[in-house]
């Protein structure tokens, strides 16, 4: 609970209507989308301005007040629970898209908009925003930031990372720092633009972003091919690489997850294929022609057992629709879902989806993997059940033991969905040692007390093993 | 000079044959392409190895030797100035290309490779880097990366911020770090690999780099666009973005910029234009085409005195090769050239380079104005003498009044040549003070010693003055 005086000092900055502390509001507020990290908060508060958030900053660093800035906690890293207590923030009165500037291709944001509002918005005048995150429905744009999100369309488009030109951020002292803005080119100083993306709430509060836009592309496609295994859908992937096409999507489903998916989304998809791929390119209408065409090819070529490019824009947004809910549809199967994101170089995918395979058989686990096999950005997703200790004792050994195969593969712990408190304990295989120091040292260079988002990314207790070297 | 145990050390680990401290080594490192910054360093030392530059780390920083990593001082911020002495490090022995990946689309590379070198490889195999800094011919690639170069080619395909996969680096102490690798996708806690690009050599030495390639554009043109003034020039940017297409390249180059410029190239540039656009566009054939004829049209419309279309490569290269000449052919004018990278959003380039034309003639100074018309980053380009202390000091002062209307326009101090010692005391304009106290941090948090490239990006004397707020 807040000190009485903390208490009083932020309520009478946002006013009590949004500073909420009932048990059911805290209750609320006590989880993300990651299964097993819940905790309750002290209190749950709504900014209305850049202003209000310093002024809070002010007195929960005073007072050594946790702050948990939060989206819509679509987050599956365990990022925005409040696991030390404090304040979650939230950004409801804060979400308008503030303005697009069709002359230097820019969007001007606050924190609390939602991600496909903004996407709907800039197509709406023939621009594009590519970051598209599975979640894009509900999550918002800070929150993408924060965790450094990533999406379907991260082959050709890039991530987040890639569309964040600037930004207004409170640090934990109340002061308000503006970095970068309407600047294709910009290098005054540390990249402090790119620091904060993916840090997690950890290094302050964002309260503004300025993003790049780009044209809408002219037109889309979109194929799904049929495999036998696993391997012969890999070596479709690098064949389309090698003949130098850059899909906009490229997508892959193991068999257990067609299944699953089929079931859920009832659209034909064939359960009896060993992996399919989902191919979508888009641009000028010639180019994607030539590029599906000449895919489509490839698929036969490579051994495909079908390839079949979608006759109508319907058809073929109902393919990326099944693709999208496969987490849905695999939450169904169990009472607790965990997807995962260890990312391997493309060239690993089909190598590194057998390995998970014999993870999960070692371990007696049930996981399905799917993903962008463009960028070898994984999804191994165990269906469990938090509530048998036993069973998830196997599951975090089995996603041990996948984090470090990906890293022996020359891969990482996540691709696009942050360390969070989840996969804290396994940074130091990925960044070494003096990696994490460097990280903690910075954390202390922006937020030295230590109010900002504790317990994220770095691990009380880590877990040691021999890390392969390169 | 080094003391006595200190050159020993540092020789034991290289050999003698690679630590160099005549009069005439010294003398050539003792300064970079940016006047008026000369200092001399106590040695020059060449590394062959990371674990050689670790070793060197160590005895430096227990030695409290400062370490001024250098590429090939093509810097324009007095980035690579030994202002406090200490060691130049250069890496003629670490100048490899490591690797081409074709199947993740990457290249490895050692520090000392040249830029040029690097682009030819990847294109005699169909991949492109297209980082492409004025000085690609000698800079190089570790030098790119810690002055986060742009380039012509960055409006449609970034800068060398946005090609950096992964990399290697050596810590003051001599600790080596490796982030990120051959992953699209990687948000293992902070972004460090970022964080290093544009950090000019104070937070570590870089050892090796993983680059991003992408498929090489099938084809390319380009062409030239006479203008009766700037603004109307302007007015065709505008509207070449307002119909969603983004050219390879937008340059322009002002009336005194073309006039030397063909003085020096004799390619025909007609010297009585009031300005001139450099358009190219590439990619798949009839997208280029496409593309080339209704930005053509929009010259024309938008009041181009003319705008043709090269009719050949070797026509369309030797324009390209006129603008990427400027430097040299402004550098014939005078003693001393100064150019400067002032940077503003796209939608105010003419105001810009109008209110650069005001400002040299408030402060009676020579300036021509070129640059990146695509992405708003102008070089304002200096003639002068630096023997002239009182032209200096207006020249100083012209640019001040150059910086501060930048940022008054949402602009920045550099947008691709660094803050180096020049620029370190306008940083505060851009960032705040609170801005550059995180950065210093940051640098603490690397570097507590400050044996990394000293005084550069910080300024002892920082220049206050009323900042504009947004």
């Amino acid at each position: 609970m807040l000190k009485k005086k903390v208490r009083k000092q932020l309520a009478d900055i946002v006013g009590e209507e949004n500073l909420l502390d009932s048990p059911q509001d805290l209750l609320v507020y006590s989880y993300d989308s990651t299964p097993d990290f819940q905790s309750m908060p002290d209190a749950v508060i709504k900014p209305r301005s850049t202003e209000e958030v310093s002024q809070i900053c002010k007195v929960c660093n005073e007072s050594g007040t946790p702050i948990v800035p939060r989206g819509n906690g679509t987050n599956l890293s365990a990022g925005t629970t409040p696991l030390r207590g404090g304040v979650v923030m939230i950004f409801t009165h804060m979400d308008k898209l503030l303005e697009i500037d069709e002359e230097n291709l820019t969007a001007t944001v606050q924190p609390g908009l939602i991600t496909l509002d903004l996407i709907n918005a800039v197509e709406a005048v023939d621009l594009f925003y590519a970051p598209d995150p599975s979640s894009m429905k509900i999550s918002t744009i800070a929150g993408n930031i924060n965790e450094g999100s990533g999406g379907l369309r991260g082959l050709k488009y890039g991530v987040t990372r890639d569309y964040v030109m600037g930004l207004e951020f409170v640090l934990a002292n109340g002061d308000i720092v503006r970095t970068g803005g309407k600047l294709a080119k910009d290098v005054a100083g540390y990249d402090l633009t790119r620091l904060m993306v993916g840090s997690e709430g950890t290094l302050g509060v964002m309260t503004e972003a300025t993003l790049k836009l780009i044209p809408k592309p002219e037109t889309k496609k979109t194929m799904l091919a049929l495999y036998p295994d696993l391997e012969t859908a890999g070596d479709t992937v690098s064949t389309i690489i090698a003949n130098k096409i850059i899909p906009a999507t490229l997508e892959f489903l193991d068999q257990p997850t067609i299944r699953v998916v089929e079931d859920f989304a009832q659209i034909g998809l064939p359960t009896d294929a060993g992996a399919i791929l989902l191919i979508e390119q888009d641009g000028p209408k010639e180019v994607v022609e030539r590029d599906m065409e000449r895919m489509r090819e490839i698929c036969v070529q490579t051994g495909a057992l079908s390839a079949e490019i979608a006759k109508t824009p319907e058809e073929g947004e109902a393919l990326t629709a099944a693709r999208r809910s496969a987490l849905s549809a695999l939450a169904r199967m169990k009472p607790t879902t965990i997807l995962e994101d260890a990312t391997v170089p493309r060239s690993k995918v089909a190598e590194m989806v057998r390995a998970i395979e014999e993870i999960a058989k070692k371990h007696n686990v049930e996981i399905c993997t799917f993903g962008h096999a463009g960028d070898g950005n994984l999804h191994p997703t165990c269906m469990t059940d938090a509530r048998d200790r036993e069973e998830m004792k196997r599951v975090e050994e089995a996603f041990e033991d996948i984090f470090m195969r990906a890293i022996e593969m020359g891969g990482t712990i996540t691709g696009e969905h942050g360390v969070g408190a989840m996969k804290s304990p396994y940074l130091a295989w990925k960044v070494g040692e003096t990696g994490v120091e460097i990280m903690k040292n910075i954390k202390m260079a922006f937020d030295p007390n230590n109010i900002m988002n504790p317990d994220k990314i770095f691990a009380k207790n880590e877990k040691f093993r021999v890390v392969v070297s390169k």
